[in-house]
């Protein structure tokens, strides 16, 4: 899993029937230290409710599909957790409230 | 999934029995700011009826498999949705119409 | 999937019993406007007949054992089609004859 | 699988239910002469009682549900191993104790 | 699947219990001119009898799993040859004897 930002979203009419309903994020991978942006954003599944700009977990592949909101659906990235904070190496880099 | 543009295609009579009437089309993944193209091209299998320079998105690996026309079929590539708009921090970076 | 050229060949006597009789092929991969090879090459299995120097598709992942060839097998590439024409941006880039 | 050190951790209240109890671990991939990181840092659910600082195996994809503790879960990294020593070309480049 | 040269080994007593018995590799990528290295080292488990210094091919992903010696176990990257030659363009680059 990788941590990410809620930077945006997708609306698209004509879709794959499973995604009816589906919230479309646009999500950006971030370090662990600064939080900062690295690598290319892409697009996943919210299933925990997440909103712009929460940190997140993000599961890719085959597992994008275990959860209730994504399950038979053809996604390969799903939202999976809402980060409350981030240790690295005893200090806390990230703390959400 | 990653957002992609729909760029051409190509043309098999030679292939896997189970891609028979499938289009394989041409996409080149492109950012969330300025659609421009980023990263390699590549094939993918078109389950919603998308077009040359349509904004489209792309699911890759086992999930390729779960739409009507990919089930089954050995695809890891398939188009999902075509995007009507593209919101990246509360601004429209791209709309269809 | 991604366009490749098929560029040579491995030969293997010690290998996983389902891989008897199978054509351990080396792919390039290339572009789709010059046909240039672009990353590194790896081995897919082939599943239609192709031979040295041809344009095929290559699929990667689970999905390269749904061939009849590959069922069950222990391979992550397959080459699922020979190429007869590739077309981007309404230009033909590529024609096999 | 890849080597990697453990460096963090992250917590979540509001996380896919399967996820309840697991330990989201920070892992920093290491290289096989050094151990010195490389790559990005990425998060993985401990299996087998992994603490910080310590080397271990991180098994990625479908793979990574194939554990006690990840049985069906939506994770796509497990460590699966905490790494005794590591020999490179019959020279040994580490050893934990 | 792709090329590589076996340069060592890792050893784990505490470790998922399906690994128990499983020789883990360290493998170098290499290309197939020169089979010189290239890109990362990674671990695969050994379902072929390979040792020291030999150029084998390595499986990733669920594929890895398809070996009588890795059946169900946590595990993304098996060995499933043992290499005698590699011809690229006509011309053998490898030969085992």
């Amino acid at each position: 899993m990788f941590l990410a930002r809620v930077v945006g979203n997708v609306v698209s009419t004509r879709k794959n029937e499973k995604l009816t309903g589906a919230k479309l994020l646009v999500v950006e991978p971030v370090d662990f230290e600064k939080l900062k942006g690295q690598g290319k954003q892409l697009i996943a599944i919210d299933s925990v409710g997440a909103g712009e700009d929460e940190v997140v977990l993000v599961v890719q592949g085959s597992s994008a599909r275990l959860t209730e909101t994504t399950q038979d659906s053809p996604v390969d990235a799903t939202i999976i957790a809402i980060v409350d904070t981030v240790d690295i190496a005893d200090r806390q880099t990230y703390s959400k409230s």
